[in-house]
């Protein structure tokens, strides 16, 4: 893989900032949440006047091998299927998105699957899934890094054509498990509390889960090389994610964080280059048991609270509108001197 | 005061609205909170094709007696000077409202200063501000019920021209002393949980405004009848804001529920007619301190925790979008079997 070049951010305008948010029609903090993701997007962009520009959500979808070994409510196909609704626009996210003028697009990462070409769809296939973990690497460590390369140029092509805010949504049956193994290898949390029921296996499907990925765990141990673990339990999708999250901070984009999947790619990114928290935005806290800890295990707070669990990047674009509120109350709001209000007395 | 006739809502759709949530492509439940307020939205409006048109957030503006005991960090003209900013357009109300293409309409309930005529301010004064109810009642039982009745009409006329879902805000230093003596006296939880720092006093002045808040209590004690204890302790915008949540669900409009201050004047509405919940849709959790127990002593968890505090609607304008997200994924996704997509195996 190549090497992604990520700035700490500058606080030179800190206190710029911080008198332009102190100084408007409201009390002292009063916007809360909104104050620090305005803070953050004024720093990302080094201005006092932010904008966000051609906002774009990326959704990668790849199939998992370890799908085939029983850890999903749902059959392999219904990746792909999946993808095709993606394409005629009748899933969740192409609602949310057309809803906030989000453009979508959909790249095939890895899916089990020959599609015709279609203009929404970008091929960016490594292979028709990966191999189960439960038996062998996930994928070869050239395979990891061609992903993570491939998911970065994604983001750059989109970044020419002015964007300066992505979110990174995902579909793969089977990838909750693959998932719950990199937050255990990259945070040493119990297995146990990284897994979850994922799109809603029951709980006999619960204790089968835990009990494979307990055996991968056993047959793989953990690296303390990323790539190498990201190579073993990861899947393309995520992957693609992780270089997608390297690329966009690296250049200096506002960078949108869904849920349970999604932050394992951001876990595995900040193991490469820490500074990429520096750009994200936490979008949602998932109802996926093992993504609470993990947010915490970051030290991040995610926007909404929703009970969502969906993936696609469902998260990111219903955030979307608050962090376009944030921008909004900093750009345009009043301030006391310029509206005539008398300040706290 | 007038009555106000609400319905409990008609479970009748009530199965056909869960087939429809339950066959969207995804994952049972996994839309989490934007499934509860799709159903509620269907139910209000008795339709498996709910539309919310023309949104409205109407400000309610007043001033209180008690702000001049040394309750608020903020001196009483600052009540018509955030009004004239609402006007001018610098408020967060107006960035928020704007940015969602929601119709603001901001409302005299009883402002200490005579303001120009403005095609966007309603003149519904009742008096230059209520009296301290540190030493009497903040009005009388005849201005409190007009106040009720009036902002029941400002509600009838808007609904008239087409809306079905409004929201309503205020502004009135002073009157989060005001909302927590009616939290109290509603709801029986201790003066000192009901009591927060309003828009930021310090320490010392939070004793200062416990020990005010307590006197006043021991004063007038609580009375058993609603309207009672809302002409003692209220404030024309919150009883304006009782009246317009009452007529607002009589109409069987969608009612946005903001912070502290409208989450009392609701209360106050729940006290005259419990059937108002039914059509409320709570928007965020306020940082003000008393809110999260007055919200659970209601028994509702709000859509938004961003530790806002502001008022004016705030929150109502920022949740906004997340509303629309429900009522569009229910009217737009697309079901397993229109997309093809093979279900839970």
């Amino acid at each position: 893989m190549k090497n992604y070049d990520i700035k700490s951010l500058s606080e030179d305008l800190s206190e710029q900032i911080k008198h332009k948010i102190d100084t408007k029609t409201k009390p002292l903090g009063a916007l809360g949440r909104l104050e620090e993701v305005a803070r953050q997007v004024a720093l990302i962009q080094q201005t006092l006047s932010p904008t966000l520009n051609k906002p774009q959500i990326v959704v990668f979808a790849a199939d998992h091998g370890i799908a085939k070994d029983g850890v999903s409510a749902y059959p392999q196909e219904v990746t792909f299927q999946m993808v095709m609704n993606f394409l005629a626009g009748g899933a969740a996210i192409n609602v949310f998105s057309l809803q906030h003028d989000i453009a979508l697009k959909v790249v095939d990462a890895g899916v089990n699957f020959d599609f015709e070409e279609n203009p929404a769809l970008l091929n960016a296939k490594i292979a028709y899934g990966t191999k189960s973990f439960l038996r062998e690497s996930a994928m070869t460590v050239e395979q990891c890094g061609s992903a993570i390369d491939k998911g970065a140029e994604v983001v750059r092509n989109i970044h020419k054509e002015g964007c300066n805010v992505i979110g990174f949504g995902e579909m793969g049956i089977g990838n909750t498990s693959s998932a719950s193994m990199l937050m255990h290898a990259f945070t040493g949390i119990p297995l146990e509390n990284c897994i979850g029921k994922g799109t809603g296996v029951d709980k006999a499907g619960y204790e089968k889960k835990l009990s494979i990925l307990n055996e991968a765990l056993e047959r793989h141990g953990v690296s303390d090389d990323p790539l190498q673990v990201l190579s073993t339990y990861g899947g393309f999708e995520i992957a693609m994610m992780c270089g997608a999250f390297l690329q966009a901070a690296a250049l200096g984009m506002v960078v949108l964080v869904d849920g349970f999947i999604a932050s394992a790619a951001f876990l595995a990114a900040t193991q490469f280059t820490p500074q990429v928290k520096d750009y994200a935005v936490f979008c949602h806290k998932s109802e996926e048991k093992g993504h609470r800890s993990m947010l915490d295990y970051m030290g991040v707070n995610p926007l909404l609270d929703m009970n969502m669990r969906l993936g696609e990047g469902t998260g990111c674009a219903v955030a979307y509108p608050v962090l376009q509120s944030a921008v909004n109350f900093f750009n345009e709001m009043a301030s006391f001197e310029s509206a005539g209000v008398s300040d706290k007395g």
